[in-house]
């Protein structure tokens, strides 16, 4: 009856195994791998990528999603087959319009702008990065405009990062937040500055480790289907639900890297695990979107991971695992410092209140780099100016400005929109959630974070990719992505804590 | 002018592609990957061996070949070209003999037959096992009769391993060595029993790790191109030559397991850091075959490590790690110990005296097997049998007898003889550097290995597997395989230790 979805799928089953094959790879390369392999890790990585390529923009694929389509009818919108066929038919129309010949010019110039990068920023020189960065953002420009007719050149590349979600959604969204965001730091600014210097000393590194591990197994990662290592930057990747992986950076002498990191990634990670098993080697078996993905982070993060409740229940034994460092420093001192508010240059390091910033002015930038009205040449001098206007700091040099970020060099326009929408949702989600757990601050205290994840992994996890971001949060939530609950969050805890 | 060897190349090159990321998997597997991973890891692993098996095997890389071989006629008989056309066209034609059905009924036979001889080992019940051994048997004749003409059922099984190699060569040599082996154990059984309790004490796992790490970075191990990491059985894999990885197990109570560990997988590692670049992403670009691998591992491990002038060299700062265990143990002393003779029940426990007896009682079985002259059923019986004749030994139960080895339930016959012929050409090889190299146990009392490295570099690791066995062999020493080196070796090495 289903002869031709039964084909498709054994097709698509391959073509996820060998993504998941591929970032295998990828995960080696950032945590294990010697330095001499990499010229032979790229051709691996890029013959797969071939393969998978080639595999779902056959005609075949083409064939059984429109003859799959036809044994689906008549079943349930909602049904895993039925929004398997939807996706894929999506996927494969984005992917067959794209000629080959591109997709080879744009993977070798994110390859090449990925080196030059790399060494501009090491010499903090934005010009040997210029004309490579100039190739990369003409080759999206020739990429987007492929998707015509559309409503702005960037839609096509949001798109790919989060399915559905329209540039002018976007742009409102950050419209309404803005302000709102420039407002609390300007209130915040006016106030004493808070004292965090006890998290700027030694702390041992394998004790930072394994106090991370414990708070993460307390939430729920599940150690039998993952893993945690180290790496430079920290990410989560997973091959299928029952490996996904975390690393982790420690920093010798700034306590909350480590522990932050670890629920950030750990986060990401229960994400994952948390799908349905029948979504498996499928592309429903993975998070919906990167901006989904970044609500579940920074959830744990953030919305569990820096409040008072959380530390009630963990700082005793932080404090008996530090004595010497933290001995003298009461709870709300803590809880102060690892909240505290200070406009700064670089993103990753960027506290709650000002994150969202560096984020719009990224955006601001991509979208004009698309429309034309930006030139990749003007693109320090932008940065400073905006680095200023916004947060009222300016760089003492490209490594520290506009050459911080990775994402540019890899051809990635169009991700960076994605954790500003990540914190929005998770905010969003977390008043839904005290709706329906109304002691879930009692919970949290006793260091109880089952139900929570329960919650998360009924309505969010284990539908995996079935549904797009905006869809998914309207039905949780009953509406679209808004950033009111995430300004009202922010604006709550800072009043709280800076007395505003 | 090479058009068609050009795009046979640049096919081969994406089919060694995927099989390194297999390998990559494999490697992950048995060192990081969690519990949770491995029926998805399956899949992955099956989905890449199927793909490149197809790639192989098609109609394309069939015609390519002929062409190629066109292409290329005149071409001296050593290039790199001619020989791999000559590769690709032996492996193909035997690839393309094998139906799709069978290979996958195989890979069916050999997962469950893992799984029924963990259990079967565990329980030390061969019953368990024996149904499974009973069809991968099966299907091993199966698939040898594809090739039919041959001289013997078991010259197919044997060519995946040694190219080349046939049944009756592997029987004629192991006639010569049996007799020479056995009156070798007797004579040591006569004399009086070696003291080696001083390496049964508690040593240090650390300190172990970075002995053998400083060995074998001596030895020459690239550590840029490689690591070594733990894992229950130790192994060593490549993905290409410049990411070559070895693993350990470390014994907290039995110092060599760790040390010769190490050493061993070495020798495996340094061969394959050692081939010609210009043979990268073609099956020559790796060992020529089982038993050249294994001669450079045993030689390592043996002929270097095991020897004299290692350790005048090594003892002192040996001793000096392990003041506590082997302070008061002479050299000599310390020498005899890791050079004790005792027939025992486990082939990888074994001493070089008697691990031989260990393959051959293997081999004489594996043959049986497929000659039809023995059956599964009796295996146990057999195998007791004799190992009390050539061993004096009976093993208590049939975990440390007959399912001691993983091999035959992987549907690995034809593998075990490889051991002992490495052995073997490790003497063979040992004669012929000592003559290019006079002055070689003085250089190894230095700890100067690079002028037997290096000789090893031009004569074998260079060719990687432009060469069939028997064919390298005979350019580097003059005659086949032969088993007098190793015999006159292994006489001379015991009469000095056991006072013959």
């Amino acid at each position: 009856m289903t002869k031709k979805l039964k084909e498709l799928k054994s097709i698509i089953n391959e073509i996820t195994d060998i993504s998941s094959a591929a970032a295998v790879l990828g995960w080696d390369q950032e945590t294990y791998m010697p330095k001499g392999g990499i010229g032979d890790r790229a051709n691996q990585m890029a013959t797969l990528s071939k393969i998978s390529h080639q595999k779902f923009t056959s005609d075949k694929v083409g064939d059984l999603i429109a003859e799959s389509k036809n044994e689906i009818k008549g079943l349930e919108s909602d049904s895993d087959d039925n929004r398997l066929i939807k996706v894929l038919d999506r996927d494969y129309q984005k992917s067959v319009k794209v000629p080959t010949e591109l997709v080879e010019e744009m993977s070798k110039a994110n390859s090449l702008g990925q080196q030059a990068w790399a060494e501009a920023r090491e010499k903090s020189d934005f010009s040997l990065f210029e004309s490579r960065l100039k190739e990369i953002v003409e080759l999206r420009r020739k990429y987007a405009m492929i998707f015509k007719p559309y409503d702005h050149i960037y839609d096509p590349l949001l798109d790919d990062f989060e399915p559905g979600l329209k540039t002018a959604d976007v742009k409102e969204t950050f419209e309404k937040l803005r302000p709102k965001q420039i407002e609390l730091i300007k209130r915040i600014s006016e106030k004493t500055e808070i004292d965090n210097s006890f998290l700027l000393l030694k702390y041992d590194e394998q004790k930072q480790w394994n106090f991370g591990t414990d708070v993460i197994t307390k939430f729920g990662y599940d150690w039998n289907r993952g893993r945690q290592d180290k790496s430079t930057h920290p990410f989560t990747t997973n091959f299928g639900r029952n490996d996904v992986r975390i690393t982790t950076r420690i920093e010798p002498e700034y306590l909350p890297t480590g522990l932050f990191g670890s629920m950030h990634e750990a986060g990401h990670a229960m994400y994952e695990q948390g799908v349905a098993p029948n979504l498996a080697r499928t592309p429903l078996g993975s998070g919906a979107s990167l901006a989904i993905h970044e609500s579940q982070s920074r959830m744990w993060e953030n919305l569990v991971g820096r409040s008072l409740p959380f530390w009630e229940c963990f700082y005793p034994a932080l404090q008996k695992t530090f004595s010497k460092q933290l001995g003298d420093v009461k709870l709300s001192d803590f809880y102060k410092g690892i909240n505290k508010v200070k406009p700064s240059l670089v993103r990753v390091e960027a506290d709650e209140a000002t994150y969202n910033m560096h984020i719009m002015l990224r955006l601001e930038i991509e979208i004009g780099l698309m429309e034309g009205s930006i030139e990749v040449k003007d693109l320090p001098e932008i940065w400073n100016t905006k680095m200023q206007e916004y947060l009222g700091v300016t760089p003492e040099n490209d490594a520290e400005g506009v050459l911080q970020d990775i994402h540019w060099s890899m051809g990635a326009i169009g991700y960076f929109a994605t954790y500003t929408l990540g914190n929005l949702i998770s905010a969003q989600l977390w008043e839904c959630i005290n709706k329906d757990i109304t002691n879930l601050s009692d919970q949290i205290r006793k260091g109880d974070f089952s139900a929570l994840l329960a919650w998360l992994r009924k309505n969010i996890h284990q539908h995996g990719a079935k549904f797009e971001p905006q869809e998914l949060i309207k039905r949780i939530t009953g509406s679209k992505i808004t950033p009111e609950p995430y300004i009202k969050y922010l604006n709550k805890k800072y009043s709280d804590i800076y007395c505003l």
